[in-house]
């Protein structure tokens, strides 16, 4: 087993094909879910699951199982799984390389004959991305009971077609049911869709969790008043609050570096009017770390730092959460066997936090669950020149299998 | 001459016979320039103006004049003018006031059959707002050579209605030449349109002058990136920039109190996503001062705060000035002969500087200028709600009249 390598010539030329499918002028793909596109790639893919031996299913929600057996076939199986669909100007790796790896992984054990201990399952995730049905990891959502079906099915696009037509419309409103099977180990390869690995030189990374997210928004009314004849004492100027918070966030941030992260994304004006102190600022702040308590320590003291601002300034601040996402923390154990993994193929590895959304983050609900993460160009994903290096694409791979292996034999 | 005052009761009287004029429901005033409504309130002015035993004239700009003969009638008049247009939603005080205490100051006269060395002229500017014929005080503008008649004629409404054919249309193209007269002096009672006077309990301000203004505006361009993957050290946010810079503005306004002022009135963010770092800001800055040695300092300690905080956060920071309106300084013998007239009638009193835009900012360009200014509620103006005591009102109006007399005595 120590010596087993993927086949790189053969990952990179299905990548390739499932590239062909949908693929846009400039480089990128637009398979959005449950589109013909999304059809002729599930198509191709289940030939491809077939063709290596694998035993095929489709549950009620468009995921598409591919089954290698073990010898002991009621024993938990290990899951590999990522997503087929793609942003409209998305790119060729995004979800595509992590269920692609996956298949070669499968290929490579087909090549040698190999049968595991343990079973293991290649999953397609439906609709991932959430581009052209919200929300995103929709259909690993529905096994981790996060999302139920007919909330799935009752999903619209934008001309009103809803997710339970088009996934039939497309002949994949599968009859295997969505309960939660019992997994011993659940892996998803993917691209950093971050700009660490790449700065840092290394081949890959064992991903330990997800950032936690608060979204906080508010309102900070402030009183209208002319640029010229208001004094400046006697002004209640939202942006005199405004600016000050978004500073103490960004050290909020900085305290709690590398992990923290503070993003100002949006600020409405009210009236917007050059020469007029605004009535209204609204502001939208995210908020995020991997850890609960230091996220809720950051949240605790942005909370004060609005309300001294406020104070300050003479206006009355009310930013609350809007929303909130825990942060996830895969299995340790499953990391380190990613990580010893790499160790022993000889990559240059790390440990990195998530900032994106995967369907891993909704697997980690009801399997223990590790992440690869290889390098990509610039850090850029959801964009067409998205890139990865042929030799990462392996290396991720080869890391994979070995994990795999290694799980599925425990 | 030391006793004497206005008639305060038939001051407010016409007041209210003006307010009728285009009245709202709210209880302000439309009566926009060149409007139905504008030429109501003219005809009113004009008969007020002849039954006080004025000489009319209409200048070619619509411009109303209504002359008090002098003992030397060749000698340099004392001008007294404001305007009579209103906003659409404006109020029943703004420039109608100083037009009505100016027609006070002649019927005073007239009920005593007191005849000034010199001759006493009152002006009704034409379009003073600016509302619906942009740019604002066209009229005074154009006898101050600022505008050419043929630019004023060519202005046009949202309708397509020339300002020269509407003019024309309400019977107020006048043939007089509009080159300017040489006046002797010139004054301007209005309200302040700001707080000033209401927080410190004084009945009356000199005003010095009018504040000069810097627009600033321009791009803080920053470098996309997702709020969970991109690391803090690696980005380029313009709020990085922004935030501090906005804190400098106010800290230069601040070093310059009373009169420094610091507004940002507008900012646009793209692509303004509340989970991405900004592509790009577009920030307003309005900065102002009376000084022009002081406003220039705080523009270029502007310029190099952006610098230093564009460099400091990595991101190219273009803001340049849009435009620029140079302070301007009334007469300060006038604003002396002001302040000695209200000191003379036991006003409480004190000298601010013109936070708005007003016909005396021009007529300043062509004879020695001061105005008056009396206290309005809540610094409101350009509001149905506005609204100025009676008593204020008089008091105003009795410094008018002292100030003239004594201009036109000299």
């Amino acid at each position: 087993m120590l010596d087993m390598r993927i086949n790189g010539a053969r990952l990179r030329a299905t990548l390739d094909e499932m590239a062909a499918i949908g693929s846009t002028p400039a480089g990128g793909c637009n398979r959005q879910a449950l589109t013909d596109e999304d059809r002729r790639g599930r198509d191709r893919f289940v030939e491809w699951a077939r063709d290596a031996q694998c035993l095929t299913r489709v549950d009620e929600v468009g995921n598409i199982y591919a089954r290698w057996p073990g010898r002991r076939n009621a024993a938990a199986p290990v899951l590999i799984g990522s997503h087929l669909d793609t942003q409209i100007t998305g790119g060729r790796f995004d979800g595509v390389y992590g269920v692609l790896a996956g298949l070669e992984v499968l290929r490579t054990l087909g090549d040698r004959g190999l049968v595991p201990e343990r079973p293991i399952e290649l999953v397609s995730w439906t609709n991932e991305e959430g581009c052209r049905f919200a929300p995103a990891m929709l259909g690993s959502g529905v096994v981790a009971g996060v999302f139920d079906i007919a909330y799935a099915y009752g999903r619209t696009d934008r001309d009103g077609r809803s997710f339970g037509e088009e996934l039939a419309r497309i002949g994949y409103r599968g009859s295997a049911p969505v309960r939660p099977i019992e997994y011993a180990a659940a892996f998803e390869a993917h691209i950093e869709q971050g700009p660490i690995l790449e700065a840092s030189g290394s081949t890959l990374a064992g991903v330990t969790g997800r950032q936690g997210a608060y979204w906080r928004d508010g309102g900070l009314p402030g009183q209208p008043g002319q640029a010229g004849p208001t004094p400046m004492e006697s002004r209640r100027d939202p942006w005199r609050a405004a600016a000050p918070i978004m500073e103490g966030a960004y050290a909020l941030a900085a305290a709690l570096a590398p992990w923290g992260r503070a993003t100002i994304g949006d600020v409405k004006i009210q009236p917007g009017s050059r020469n007029t102190v605004p009535d209204r600022l609204v502001l939208s702040f995210d908020l995020r770390h991997p850890e609960p308590a230091s996220l809720d320590a950051m949240v605790a003291k942005f909370r004060a730092l609005v309300a001294s601002n406020a104070a300050r300034a003479r206006v009355e601040a009310a930013i609350d959460t809007v929303w909130y996402m825990p942060p996830t923390r895969f299995d340790p154990g499953l990391v380190d066997l990613v990580e010893r993994s790499a160790a022993g193929l000889g990559f240059r590895h790390e440990r990195i936090v998530s900032g994106a959304g995967h369907d891993s983050l909704y697997v980690a609900r009801f399997a223990p669950t590790a992440m690869i993460f290889v390098p990509c160009r610039d850090g850029l994903s959801h964009n067409e020149a998205e890139y990865a290096r042929p030799e990462d694409l392996d290396a991720g791979a080869d890391v994979l299998l070995r994990a795999v292996w290694a799980a599925a034999q425990a």
